[in-house]
């Protein structure tokens, strides 16, 4: 009998040769255990509302109210909401023509546009036209629309960082186009050297591949570097020359560890750099309201900003938009309340403040920190005496959990039996190199494994610990990484990398251990 | 100048040769207009509460508790929310892992499929599989994933009805596939003709297409006709004998505007067919929460059911769906809703009902058909006295404002010199026929435009009435329509009707008109 048309022999073939690592084998596997009733850590996602982080009260109580407008008429509404959340959801309704219920134009709402346009301004110092600005399901929606619109067949080729988040990979072979890999120096930290990216573009030509476009992530995932001005002027500068787009994936720019790199926009630093290339270069940025102190993926909001891209592009883009109507409108509205946060002066914006602290002042008799602690006092006075004053640490303090946490866990890393790994300067996850023994390579060819699969596995086994294995990120060849969120709760963290301690020195001894029989 | 990777002459050219009407020219200069304060009426997309429907108040208090899970600790609550939503929202709050700001499973939630697949279970009288059922931003988002899956090449085909609603042409235009129209019978209602079938699979064969899938919009959209479940026995038939796929696009299976014809789900229709044929036939059926009594398009809430799939291509979908990692959770939430309304005894029941009833009570004054009389009775006679008996009647009446509304419509096209349209079955859409003279084909060829286009441009700019040209659907050559939606609110209705007939009969007069001056 001839295959059905939705048979596997019979559909689309780069369908199946897409991969996608971060629910792969390891999550199927996790999911498996967790039903059977195993308590399992999911480290494998940057999901911090699964690991216990609370959503923010303020953009809640907004999106409730744009949710149940009816409230807004109910002479009890005060009791549960405060005035400026009221107000806010006012103002957010006006932006609509129909509510939350209603399509909303395919591009998102121009009033949530305006807003994140001014953002933008904001944070670069330069103006960004609303109009060149698109909302989307989620980042990574944007970056598959802008995927799709740059490959249009197998010699299109897009330089992708290795490691890489495999959103990349994925969406690269789904399109039918070509993944052309550079990779980043785990030796300097993850940083970018020009001269891989000029061999990467040089041996992809001579396979007869045009090279249409570079793509950084930047806080980097799952590397978690920062990027420094310097190297991102020399990326632009290397785009420029070999006439590529830039795609940048700064979906992590708030969630910085340390005060050496601060985040830099790749558009700030192109119209740093002036004329004639800031005029030229055409750039890509995508943001979310899924990473930074929010957290809030399953609201999915995202959008990009298109840097330089001519009307009848930016036409073609908007058309397809159109296809699948419109984005969540509540995720819209996540968007505006990201890019506008209560303000000092707001009823709501001691409590939005504090509750961006409260990790810290929940954990902060765990440390000796004392410039924490000045943090701390300096919040409390503003708390009890001076009700507006603008608490100027906030945004600095907001993350020190995280901070925290990273320290946690690459020392943790580095204290285990051949693994090292460096310090997440960025974004949400660790990314160690583990140095698997011969024979332990060995032993998961023999189990039919990846060897980092094969070691991730007996981890999740062992410890419930659920990771993604380096090979769903792409690695250079004999070497195994492993990837994991910093996210469990800080005071988790000792004994979850006890428990990974543990399991990995004894894997090691095991794989190590020539007396002459095998523990397998 | 090489042109740059983003440049118009270097992107995907399957995104510029995409053609998707329902946003196209004619929205776009609606759109202007509006921006010059003239008044635009849009009846261009099924957009219900841009329109003025209201929400209904229940599935939006629970969204809201969901959003604002703290309001569940308020002492307060009980005097916004009734107690049977905040039992609701908690409900689906377990359902979540992190509630509505952590990523779902990227199929859904599973709790969420467990109700659709007993909704689907109750409907048809056959099992549905929570495993087979996955969720989606909206209906069009998984057609789009199920296109992307069957289509691999040019050479895959897949049968269209003509007219069509553009997210098929779309779609498969972008993912590189050949659309092969099949045509409905506009003198017989639009139904569905097996000879036109076997004609167009035998002249896409001769032209070397592999035939994959037939699609079905049963409630048809833009033509609104119910398919007879003789037809769809016929249809299937088909499918089997030629081993295509079947998607069904069956989103508006609550929009019935008559009694004759009932919505039956092509699922239904092959189970009772019994085997072989229940047993092989692939088939996908898509359904919304944007349509029905619901309209709620802004929220993204979608999903389809897969029947007679390998598990090998279910994983296949399932890895596709991750790499964008979820939809929107509130959308799933919606669903859930949807699937589930509030039952008789439920305390929210009543007010419900009389939303789903409301328009019939306030415009009953305007009509005379004492059925719906006596339906307002029995209704209120239920509401004073058995406060939780159940009013059996509610689930057909309320639609019958826009049953009315269809028929103002229809009557009104047909009132118009050279216009004849078929009664609006099911779905949300008018489709008159426009005969336009060979002087107005020739006019608007001079000014470059196709000619129901340039009838629909001026009609917009007289009137303010925004409508999308037959031209974006697909029609017979030298046959022309326009679709618009029956969703402006009742008593507007007979004003949009007279406007639109004074336009039409005037524009008619001009173009028959052979004193031998031209008016244009």
């Amino acid at each position: 009998m001839a295959p059905r048309p939705l048979d596997y022999e019979s559909i689309n073939e780069n369908v199946k040769k897409t991969q996608y690592a971060v629910r792969g084998e390891l999550y199927l596997r996790a999911s498996e255990l967790q039903k059977e009733g195993k308590k399992i850590i999911f480290t494998n996602v940057g999901n911090p509302h699964a690991l216990g982080q609370k959503p923010l009260t303020f953009p809640r109580q907004v999106i409730a109210l744009c949710q149940a407008p009816f409230l807004l008429d109910d002479p009890n509404v005060g009791l549960l909401f405060p005035a400026d959340a009221i107000a806010r959801a006012k103002h957010y309704l006006s932006l609509t023509s129909g509510g939350l219920g209603a399509y909303s134009d395919s591009r998102g709402l121009i009033g949530i546009r305006k807003e994140i346009a001014e953002f933008i301004e904001r944070r670069d110092g330069y103006p960004s036209d609303p109009e060149l600005v698109f909302l989307t399901d989620g980042a990574s929606k944007g970056v598959m629309q802008m995927l799709n619109t740059i490959i249009g067949s197998n010699k299109d080729g897009i330089l992708v960082p290795v490691p890489q988040y495999p959103l990349y990979s994925a969406a690269i072979t789904l399109f039918g186009g070509s993944l052309v890999p550079y990779f980043l120096e785990e030796e300097a930290n993850w940083g970018l050297d020009v001269n891989n990216l000029r061999q990467a573009i040089a041996g992809a030509r001579s396979r007869g591949i045009t090279v249409k476009a570079m793509v950084i992530i930047n806080p980097g995932n799952p590397t978690g570097q920062c990027l420094s001005r310097t190297n991102i002027q020399e990326l632009l500068q290397f785009c420029y020359q070999e006439n590529l787009a830039l795609f940048a994936d700064e979906v992590y720019q708030q969630n910085i560890y340390q005060d050496e790199r601060p985040f830099i926009s790749a558009k700030k630093v192109l119209f740093d750099m002036g004329p004639p290339i800031s005029k030229e270069l055409q750039l890509i940025s995508f943001h979310t309201v899924s990473k930074g102190y929010w957290g809030e993926c399953g609201q999915r909001g995202g959008y990009f900003e298109m840097t330089n891209l001519s009307p009848q592009t930016v036409d073609e883009i908007y058309k397809v938009s159109s296809i699948s109507l419109s984005m969540n409108v509540s995720g819209q509205i996540f968007l505006g309340l990201m890019v506008n946060p209560p303000k000092p002066g707001d009823i709501s914006y001691l409590k939005f403040s504090m509750e961006r602290y409260e990790e810290l002042i929940i954990s902060s008799s765990n440390h000796n920190d004392s410039f924490l602690m000045i943090d701390c006092e300096v919040f409390i006075f503003t708390y009890v005496t001076v009700i507006n004053m603008h608490c100027y640490h906030c945004s600095k303090a907001v993350l020190e959990s995280l901070r925290r946490r990273a320290q946690i866990m690459t020392d943790g890393f580095n204290s285990c039996r051949n693994v090292v790994c460096n310090f997440t300067e960025g974004a949400m996850y660790s990314f160690p190199q583990i140095r698997l023994p011969p024979r332990a390579i060995e032993a998961a060819k023999k189990a039919g494994k990846v060897p980092d699969v094969f070691y991730c596995l007996k981890l999740l086994e062992a410890t419930g610990i659920s990771t993604v294995p380096g090979s769903g990120f792409g690695q250079k060849e004999g070497v195994f990484h492993l990837r994991t969120t910093i996210l469990p709760a800080e005071e988790d963290m000792p004994a979850i990398m006890a428990s990974f301690k543990k399991f990995n020195d004894g894997f090691m001894e095991q794989y190590e251990d020539y007396r002459g029989y095998s523990r397998m």
